[in-house]
C-alpha cells in the first residue's frame, strides 16, 4: 500500500457545505488534494478510476456552487462518482468501494442523501433531473429538500435515444434546469457516431483560454457579471462564438465550451448560469478522462476500470487467470467463423472490448458496427441487417440487452428475423452489483414465441453454441454466457452445431435429476460429488436449451426420479417456468413429482464477488446439496405419513 | 354502401412497375384516385384513414421515382400503407383490412415483399433502412434485391429515441440512404417536444409555392438539375434558404420543406436526390393529415382511426356500448382521485387520448405529461418524480411500455421507487394485431422484485387498483387492463384500497379451482355454468394479484381440490408461472396435484375480433371448460391406472 496523501484541505471537509467559506484558490487546491485522495482510495480497491479523475475540478465546483444535498446532483452512468462520495460524507467508506457491505461504485439512492437519483446503466441522468424540477415546480417534498436539478452526463451517453427524448421534453416543458455535458471524448471506448463528430467540431481548434459562449442562446444568461467588469468576465465576451446549435434547437440554453479542469473558468460560469437561468441549460464542459495520473491518461481506455494498482508505477495486480474468459471465447470464435462465412457480421452498442468484439472489429472492420449507446437502434439494424440477408451477431450484456426488448419483440421475433444475440454478463456479475446483473434475460426472451434461448454451461458449450446460432437461419437465437473466465474445460477446434432443442446427459444417476441450465453445471457437479460421499448419485443433465426446451429428456427425467430439481442463473418466470409448464401440461404433477426449480431469489442482490452474491443468491453447490437432501428427506417422511 | 369511385388510371395498375410510363400528369391524377379508393375501401373496413390520406401523393411518387420493391421503402409505424397496399398488388384484398384472414392494418413482410420490413410500433425506419443500406454494401441479398433504402417517418415518431439512435449511426456510417420526415404536426395527438417545436418553425411562414432547400448541406445535391434549366428547377434555386441544421449536424443532407401534396415538388425533387444522394438525405415533406376528405381534415384527431363510416357524411357505424371503456374507467378515476391528492401526477408517451388522460389534462393540465413518443424517458421521468414525492401514474399500453423495459427495471424497481404503471390494452387488442397485443407485461413485470402487479378482472375492480395504486407509497405498482368495454357490473362510488397480495373468492366449489388473472374471469363463470350442467362445481378464485401471490388462498385451493387451473391473458412466465413456483417450493406437487397453467400460446396471433384470437388463443370459456373436463377425466384415468 501507498503512503496516504497529504490533504489538509480535504480534512476539512466532511460535508460540502464545509466548502463554502474556502476561496476559489482554495477549491482548486482542494480538487487537488481530492485527485490524489481518489488515486490513493482506487489503488486500492480498484474500479472505474479514469471518469473521476476527468471531472475531480467539476465535483468540487458544483458541490461549491450549488446547494446539495436540496440541489439534485445526478451523475449519469455513476461510475464517476468516487470524488463526489469523498466529499458527501463516505470519505471513511470510499476504500470500501464495490466490496461487500461497502459502497458501491455507483451512486445509490439508499446510501446517502447526496446521491438523489442512483445510476449505473447510461444516459437517464437528464430525464431524472426533469422529473425533480418538475416535482419541485409542482410542491414535491423528498429527504434533503427540492432545489435546482443538475444533470451530469458524458458524451458517450449522450448519444443514446433516452438522453435525446429528455432534452425534447425539457426543451418543451422549459423548466429551470442544468445539464452539464461533461464530453470527455471518450466513453468506455471513443466515442461514435454523428453526435460525436457534432461535439468535436464545437471546439475543435479553439484555444480554451478565450472562453466561448453561444451567440444566441447564452448571451441572456450573460449579460450582468459581464457589465459588472470582472476581468475574467470580459475575456469571456472576446471569446463569444456562435456554438450549439443543436442544444439550441431543443429549446436548451448553450454556454461553452469551456475548461473542465479550470477552476478558474468553471466557478465563475456556474455561478453566472446558477444565478440568471431560467429555463434548461446546457454546460458544455470539455474534460480529459484519467487527468492528472498519467498511467490513467497514457492507456487506452483511458483508465476507465483498474484492477487495484502501484500509485507510484500504475502497474496493476491481477490475479493470473486459469482459463480464458467467456467474452474472449466469444470474440475469437466470431473471428475464427467470420473467416469462411462473409455474411457474419457484428453489432455492439459502445461495448466493442466489454464484448469481446475488439478482436473481431480489428481482423474485419467494415463488417463490425459499433452504433453507439443505443441498444434500441443497435436490435433492430441488426435485425434489417439479417433482412438484408446478413448473420447478424448483436453482442450485449444482460441488463444492457433490457434498453432493446420492444425492438426484440416487434422487429426481431414477430418477423422470425436470424438476429443472434451474443449475451454477455447472464446472471450476477459482482462487483459492479444490482445494476448490472443479467437476471431477467432468460424469462424476457424465453416468453417470445419462435425465439431460440441457449445458455452455455462451459466455455467450449458457448463455442459449439457460437457455431449454432451462425448456423440458424430461420429465426433467432440467442445465446447467454457469464462475466469472468470459463472453467478450464478442453477446447475443441471448431464449434460444432447442436441440434436445436436438445439437451445432454452428463450423468446418469438415481432419485434424484438435476437438470442445470448455464454455468451452475459446475456447482452442480460439485455438490453431486458431496451427495456421492452420502450415498445418492443424482442424474445431471444440462438443458442447453430453455426454448425450445428438450421435451422428451424432460419428461424422460421426471419419469425416471422421484424428485427433478432446475437450475439457472436467472429470475423466476425463465427456464424452471418452462419446465414447470411442459410438466404440468403433460400430467406429470398429477400423481406427484417432487418438483424444484432454483432461480435467483426475490431481492436485488448488492455487490461483492460473483460467488459471494451467488451464496445470498443461494444457489451455489451446498445450496443445491440442501435442496436435495430436503426434497428427498420430505419426500421420506411424506410417504410414511401417506 | 357507398358507390365505388371511379378509378382509371389505378386500374392499370397491378404493381408499381405499371406505372413507369405514367406522365407526371397522370401521376397527379393516379394520386387523386388512390385518394378515392383509399376512402371507399377504410368506409367499408374502419382503420387509420388520416394517415394514409396524408400520405397519398408521396406514395405514388416514391413508387414512381424508386425501384420498388427492390429498393426498399420502409414506412414507419406502417398505419400510413394502405394506399402503398392498394399500389403494390394487394388492391384486390384491401377492403379485408384488419379483418380475420385479411390484410394487415401496418406493413407486415409475410405479407408481400413490398413490405421489406414490418412495423406497427413507431420510429423504428431509420434503422430498418440503415441495416438494409448496409446489407446491401456488404453483399447481402433478399427477395425482390437491395437497392436504396428509404425511410418514411412523421414528426411525431421521430420524437423517440430510437430515431435519433439511428440518425447518430446514419451521420456516422454516411451511407446512401434516404429519410422522408413526414411532417404534418400531428401523430395521434398533436406532437409534443421541443422536436415539434423546431419542425414548426423550419417551415414557419414560408410559402411553398418558392419551393426551399438548405443552403449548405442540399446544395451539393442539386446544382445539376438547375444548369440542365428545367424551370421549376430554377424556381426551387428562387427559394433556397437556410434550414434543417440539425439534422445537418447529425451528418445528413437536409432538403425542404416541400409541399407533400404537389407533385410538382415531389417528383422533381425525388428525381434529384434518387440521382445525386451519395450519404444520408433527410427530405422534409409538409403534408396535411386526412388531406382531401372533409371529414377527416375537420376532425379532432384528423381521422387517425375510424369505424366503418359512410362516405357522404363522413359519419361513423359504432355499435352503442353497453358499458364504460376500461380506458374511460382509468381516465375518470384518476381525475376523481386527483381532486383530493394534489400529489398525483400524470405521464403518457403521445396517447393522451389512447390512454384516457386527454380527461386528466384537461382537468389538470399541470399535473399531465405528455412526453412525447419516449417511453423510456418517460418512465425514468416517472421515477424521479416518484422521488421527489409526486404520486405519478405512468400510463401506457403493455406493448409500448415494452419500450421502458430497462427504465422499469433500473430505475423504478431497484430504487423501489412508487411509480404507478397503468397499463391499457393488456392481452390481445384484436385489430391491430401481434404487434399491439399485450402479452409479455406479466411475466417481464412480475420477475422483478418489489413490483406489485395486480389485474383487474371487470371496471370495477380497475376502480379498485387505481385506488390501491394511489395509496400504494413504498415500492412500484402496476395494474393491466384490457381494450374496449368493461362487462357492464355496478360501479362503486369509489374505489377501494385493496389488501396487497390478497385474491378474492368468487365460487365455492369441489374438486377444481379455477384461478383466475384478469378479464378472462368472465369466461371462466360461463365455463362454470356450462361445468355446471355437467354436475361440476367448480370453485372460482380471482387472484387481483400476480405479485405478491395470495400464499394462502393459493395453497388452500391447492389442498382443498384435486385440481388447481391458473388462466391469465399473458405469455408462460407469468402469473402461472408464479403460482407453479410457489407449488412447487411448498411441496405441494409432490404427492400430486392436477396443476394446469392456462396461458397465450406460444405463437404471435394475427389479427382479428379480441373473441376470435382468445379463440384462437384457447383462452375462452369452451376452453376453460374443456381443460376441466379433461383434468378431472384424466384424473379418473389416472386413478384406474394407478
Amino acid at each position: 500500500m501507498s503512503a496516504r496523501p497529504e490533504t489538509p484541505l480535504l480534512d476539512r471537509v466532511q460535508k460540502p457545505e464545509d466548502m463554502k467559506q474556502f476561496s476559489d484558490a482554495q477549491l482548486a487546491k482542494l480538487a487537488h488534494e481530492l485527485r490524489l485522495e481518489t488515486i490513493s482510495a482506487v489503488s486500492e480497491t480498484g474500479g472505474h478510476l479514469g471518469a473521476g479523475l476527468g471531472v475531480v475540478e467539476l465535483t468540487v465546483a458544483l458541490h461549491a456552487v450549488f446547494d446539495t444535498p436540496r440541489d439534485k446532483l445526478i451523475w449519469d452512468v455513476g461510475h464517476q462518482c468516487y470524488p463526489h462520495k469523498i466529499l458527501t460524507g463516505r470519505r471513511d467508506r470510499i476504500r470500501t468501494l464495490r466490496q461487500a457491505e461497502g459502497l458501491s461504485g455507483f451512486t445509490k439512492r439508499s446510501e446517502s442523501v447526496f446521491d438523489p437519483f442512483g445510476a449505473a446503466h447510461s444516459s437517464t441522468s437528464i430525464s431524472a433531473a426533469l422529473g425533480f424540477a418538475v416535482a419541485r415546480d409542482l410542491g414535491g417534498s423528498c429527504e434533503g429538500g427540492l432545489g435546482d436539478a443538475i444533470a451530469v452526463i458524458g458524451d458517450g451517453s449522450i448519444s443514446a435515444g433516452m438522453a435525446y427524448e429528455a432534452m425534447n421534453n425539457a426543451g418543451h416543458l422549459n423548466r429551470r434546469l442544468f445539464v452539464i455535458l461533461n464530453d470527455n471524448d471518450m466513453s468506455i471506448a471513443p466515442p461514435v457516431g454523428a453526435m460525436s463528430s457534432y461535439l468535436s467540431r464545437l471546439y475543435a481548434g479553439e484555444p480554451f483560454q478565450e472562453l466561448k459562449a453561444a451567440a444566441k442562446g447564452a448571451v441572456s444568461l450573460l449579460p450582468e457579471p459581464f457589465r459588472e467588469g470582472a476581468k475574467r468576465a470580459k475575456e469571456m465576451l472576446k471569446g463569444m462564438a456562435v456554438g450549439g446549435t443543436l442544444f439550441e434547437e431543443l429549446g436548451f440554453s448553450y454556454l461553452g465550451p469551456i475548461d473542465g479542469h479550470d477552476m478558474e473558468q468553471l466557478l465563475p460560469v456556474l455561478r453566472t448560469v446558477h444565478d440568471r437561468a431560467t429555463g434548461p441549460v446546457l454546460l458544455h464542459v470539455v474534460t480529459k478522462k484519467g487527468k492528472g495520473y498519467a498511467p490513467a491518461e497514457n492507456a487506452r481506455d483511458k483508465g476507465h476500470a483498474t484492477a487495484r494498482f502501484d500509485v507510484q508505477t500504475g502497474k496493476q495486480k491481477k490475479a493470473p487467470s486459469n482459463a480464458p474468459s467467456y467474452t474472449s471465447v466469444f470474440g475469437q470464435t466470431l473471428v475464427d467463423l467470420a473467416a469462411d462465412d462473409d455474411k457474419i457480421v457484428a453489432v455492439t452498442a459502445a461495448m466493442p472490448d466489454g464484448t469481446g468484439l475488439n478482436l473481431f472489429a480489428e481482423r474485419y472492420p467494415s463488417r463490425c458496427f459499433d452504433v453507439a449507446i443505443a441498444e434500441q437502434h443497435g436490435v433492430t439494424f441488426s435485425a434489417a441487417l439479417a433482412a438484408g440477408g446478413m448473420k447478424p451477431f448483436c453482442a450485449m450484456y444482460s441488463t444492457f440487452l433490457q434498453r432493446g426488448y420492444d425492438q426484440i419483440v416487434h422487429d426481431v421475433a414477430i418477423q422470425g428475423l436470424p438476429v443472434r444475440f451474443a449475451i454477455d454478463r447472464a446472471g450476477l456479475v459482482g462487483a459492479d452489483g444490482a445494476t448490472h446483473a443479467g437476471s431477467f434475460d432468460i424469462s424476457y426472451l424465453s416468453n417470445l414465441p419462435g425465439m431460440v434461448v441457449m445458455a452455455a454451461a462451459d466455455e467450449a458449450e458457448l463455442k459449439h453454441m457460437i457455431a449454432t446460432a451462425a448456423a440458424h437461419d430461420d429465426g433467432p437465437i440467442a445465446f447467454r454466457y457469464p462475466r469472468g473466465e470459463g472453467v478450464g474445460v478442453d477446447m475443441p477446434e471448431r464449434g460444432q452445431v447442436l441440434p436445436i432443442g436438445k439437451g445432454r446427459m452428463i450423468q446418469e444417476g438415481k432419485r434424484v435429476a438435476l437438470l442445470s441450465f448455464g454455468t451452475r453445471l459446475e456447482e452442480v457437479r460439485k455438490a453431486a460429488e458431496a451427495l456421492a460421499a452420502k450415498g445418492i448419485t443424482p442424474s445431471i443433465a444440462d438443458a442447453r436449451f430453455a426454448k425450445p426446451l428438450d421435451r422428451d429428456m424432460i419428461l424422460s427425467l421426471a419419469e425416471s426420479h422421484e424428485a427433478l430439481i432446475t437450475i439457472e442463473e436467472g429470475a423466476v418466470g425463465g427456464f424452471g417456468s418452462h419446465v414447470a409448464q411442459l410438466l404440468a401440461e403433460e400430467g406429470v404433477f398429477d400423481h406427484g413429482l417432487k418438483y424444484r426449480s432454483m432461480v435467483l431469489p426475490d431481492v436485488f442482490i448488492d455487490h461483492a464477488s460473483p460467488s459471494a452474491m451467488y451464496d445470498h443468491a443461494g444457489l451455489n453447490a451446498k445450496h443445491i446439496e440442501e435442496k436435495v437432501l430436503n426434497v428427498l428427506g420430505v419426500a421420506t417422511l411424506g410417504s410414511q405419513r401417506a
